[in-house]
């Protein structure tokens, strides 16, 4: 069944918070033409200049912003700004209204909490916002979680788990198999997590 | 020691290319600030429209793009148009003649195979490159790779293998202590890959 995925940028917005879910929802459509459709939108049509200086071009501006059935919601160090931005907020609770769940990666949890969506909720977080969410006792944080679906909201944890987090919901809302092709078509292997390897072990992985 | 790292975009470079590699080395940067300065260049001014259609501005053009310490060439379909553009070979060679290194990810190793640079060494691509690399018998294509380092040449496999080439260059240039700060500003803990789980193993990783 074909989607539509809405992607919020805002300046300040962490580049891999959206790019992860962005590569992972569009590969889907790459994969099953049509499938998903993404589009990025912000507040005006100006160049969004990231929280780590890369400058992308909306496709269209919030109050243009086509219905969907998703909406990625990144965090980065503007969801301090966006969170009180009544035009962030209006096209949130207008494409909810629509019917779209709510994906949040990173601190654009902090969104969410701010506009009440988490209250009687489980989330989580990038690390730096669990104080915050903590902070409101209607929300269950759950720090272990690398991503958290309530159904109509889900949230994930810090800036790469929302790569984690879209595979999940391809296999939600189309099925494991496919998520399995995005995976092998991003290649999405990523080598285990060492602590502070040796250069010897970096140089291993390097050889086959 | 400070470095300064060029991404080099075109039309049809793939988004998590440069985006998982920019997310690593401008951390580098937030958590050392100075030691890490990232631009992105294109031919010309205009926005470059990415492979899945993510539109973005670069911040300089290739003939105005600074002395780097490290190239990022991406992948994408772009590459195969890319690979005969006379401008951007020029970039790479001033750059690599002056001291850069080079690293693609995904097909960007197929812009250094045309160039001639990967002769005599080991390399690695996305697994649709591999044909294209496996004609050159100057190559010795090592298909289990997630990336390699080859000195002053570096490659990666497909897509997000670019966030662990990226994550292993930080171990290289500044040592495994701030590459472990930046996955963990990234938290980049990846869940492990199984293939096609059940929706009961989905549910159990989004519980606590």
């Amino acid at each position: 069944m074909p989607r539509t995925i809405a992607f919020l940028l805002f300046d300040g917005a962490e580049e891999l918070d959206f790019a992860g879910p962005w590569e992972v929802f569009t590969m889907v459509n790459e994969l099953r033409p049509g499938e998903a459709r993404c589009y990025t939108a912000a507040e005006t049509p100006a160049p969004v200049t990231c929280a780590k200086g890369l400058r992308v071009l909306p496709d269209c501006t919030f109050t243009e912003a086509p219905p969907a059935d998703l909406v990625i919601i990144p965090g980065g160090i503007g969801t301090r700004r966006e969170r009180d931005n009544p035009a962030l907020r209006a096209v949130i609770e207008r494409l909810r209204a629509g019917g779209a769940a709510l994906a949040s990666v990173c601190t654009g949890a902090l969104v969410l909490e701010r506009m009440g969506l988490l209250d009687g909720r489980r989330a989580i977080t990038h690390r730096v916002g669990i104080p915050i969410l903590n902070k409101n006792p209607q929300i269950t944080v759950i720090e272990s979680a690398r991503y958290l679906d309530e159904g109509d909201i889900v949230t994930a944890a810090g800036v790469s788990a929302g790569i984690d987090m879209a595979l999940y919901l391809v296999r939600r809302f189309w099925g494991p198999g496919l998520a399995d092709e995005v995976r092998q078509a991003m290649e999405y292997y990523p080598e285990p997590w060492e602590a502070a390897p040796s250069s010897d072990a970096a140089a291993r992985r390097s050889s086959p």
